[in-house]
């Protein structure tokens, strides 16, 4: 730790969500000083917006001693460039989803510190590896499995970025070339559509409308089941509920294999709603997994879930790409 | 350009193969002032290979005024992992299929200098963005397609090696799930199957023995028909002959698609003998890329042929390792 950063003890992270902003102010072992929120749209626009974040961010900073206190901010959010500090055409932001705003320079000048910004998958990339079960590696893969299945990929112990700030997009890697399930991005057999939490609750609904199979969930109006629904079927042995999990990883396992074959990772850091089936969800990632890599890299990568408090793993994550300015 | 550069302006390069080992003595700007080469295969163990290696190197070094003009070596061989500069089961190599051959140490021990060493398309991206098409880029893919189909990818300006040294393997990622082509790894329906030379001459005799299209290449024993021959019918304008170089381009660009998806690279930069049938090729490439690549990185990637003369390339490749050292 250099000279600059015993002076600046924290920094801010902002988990910018279609729903709410959450800030936290974190020291550099990952511990979150003081927290506030705002809702993300209750805004006719950017500025005033980013008005209401440093009014409500005012308050923590104070608590903590001062802008004086912070090294640098990091925002992770919907369609993040890392390279230009902007949202680009967020389709769930009512203020950002026609053009580009420059959210980075904007927070910058009004609090006069460095601000960073990259898409939420890669902050939660960044945050493991500053804070979680990623910590000194220099190889790994990221795997975000929310509404929709993000991704965060280190090489070299760097993130990702590409050439244009949107690498990292494992989620709408084709895994179904022939009668792939229609996707949010227009195309059809995206990963997301058979491994996000939407994708298993489709699995489940698909399941249960192709078989007589009994099962908890039919004491549902199908459109109404949940991933969290079929997490609790699970839970409870409904075997259908098992088999949608079963199905799920070993999709998953087999889009890992192709993974390895551009980066071979030393692991796959699972994150986000669907790792709450453990189990269920981890084993049949790795089966599918060992049984499908090519030989040399069989045996070697790890499979691992975050170990990062879901409620502020966002945050934390966020405030780590801080770090690096 | 540093004093010890300038003390020793050249570095050898050896393009390991399964038949010859070429070897150049290669300036900064990629010329190469002198070569020579002996039978791979011709030796008992590797400490004859490498004493015959030397032997015929010192007559080209004592050419460029002897081993101390010479900064270090780099070396392009199959199965060849950078961390530990050894070849690994190199099925191949009757010196090397069954064990681990520290190649780089001995070479270093018998020449004085350091060795690094690779597999040959990682060699072969680091050429290319060292005297290339890729130079100055700091994202590309580079894919050869041989009689294999191997890949170096560069991130942050430098070569993917991942957890283990053996990242990059594109030509072993599924792009058939369903009723794919045995593959010489052991597993089906790998990009390599299809898109390498000897998938080229196979996609061929599929597509004679499923349709009675007139073809020229009905003259020749199925067996005997090679991607060469291929490429010479469809430059007579073969109907069935252009349709293989569309197909075989088609699944390339469903493939890269996938892999912008992972690093969103400047460009992709193609070599090998199949690049010779140029836009047969590369057309189908870009058509069936930009339909299928995911929004965001429509209309972003290169798509390039390397620029490297075929018969110094690989020598090119591999010296170019050497300059980092």
């Amino acid at each position: 730790m250099n000279a600059q950063q015993e002076i600046k003890p924290y920094v801010i992270g902002l988990d910018l969500g279609g729903t709410n902003s959450v800030f936290g102010i974190v020291d550099s072992r990952g511990e979150i000083k003081a927290t506030t929120s705002i809702k993300t749209q209750g805004y006719d626009n950017v500025e005033n917006y980013v008005s209401a974040s440093v009014e409500a961010l005012q308050l923590i900073i104070d608590q903590v001693g001062g802008i004086d206190t912070i090294k640098a901010m990091g925002i992770g959010a919907p369609n993040g460039n890392y390279y230009n500090g902007t949202i680009e055409f967020a389709p769930n932001l009512s203020w950002g989803h026609d053009g580009v705003v420059p959210l980075a320079d904007m927070f910058a000048e009004k609090l006069g510190i460095p601000v960073a910004l990259t898409n939420d998958a890669n902050a939660a990339a960044v945050g493991e590896m500053t804070y979680g079960v990623a910590r000194g590696m220099k190889n790994f893969i990221m795997i975000t499995l929310g509404t929709g299945v993000g991704s965060g990929i280190v090489v070299n112990g760097q993130l990702v970025y590409g050439s244009d700030g949107f690498a990292g997009e494992l989620g709408h890697t084709i895994i179904r070339r022939e009668n792939g399930r229609p996707c949010g991005c227009g195309r059809k057999g995206c990963l997301e559509t058979y491994c996000s939490a939407t994708g298993v609750a489709r699995t489940a609904r698909e399941f249960l409308s192709t078989s007589d199979e009994p099962s908890l969930l039919r004491d549902m109006k199908p459109s109404d089941i949940t991933s969290l629904d079929v997490s609790l079927a699970a839970n409870q042995g409904d075997k259908l509920a098992l088999r949608v999990y079963e199905f799920t990883g070993e999709m998953l396992g087999e889009a890992c294999a192709d993974f390895a074959a551009f980066s071979s990772p030393e692991a796959f850091v699972f994150f986000g709603g669907l790792t709450k089936a453990g189990d269920l969800l981890m084993k049949p990632i790795q089966k599918s997994y060992d049984k499908r890599v090519l030989k040399i890299f069989q045996n070697k990568a790890k499979f691992l879930v975050s170990s990062l408090d879901g409620s502020s793993a966002a945050v934390l994550g966020a405030s780590a790409i801080g770090w690096d300015l």
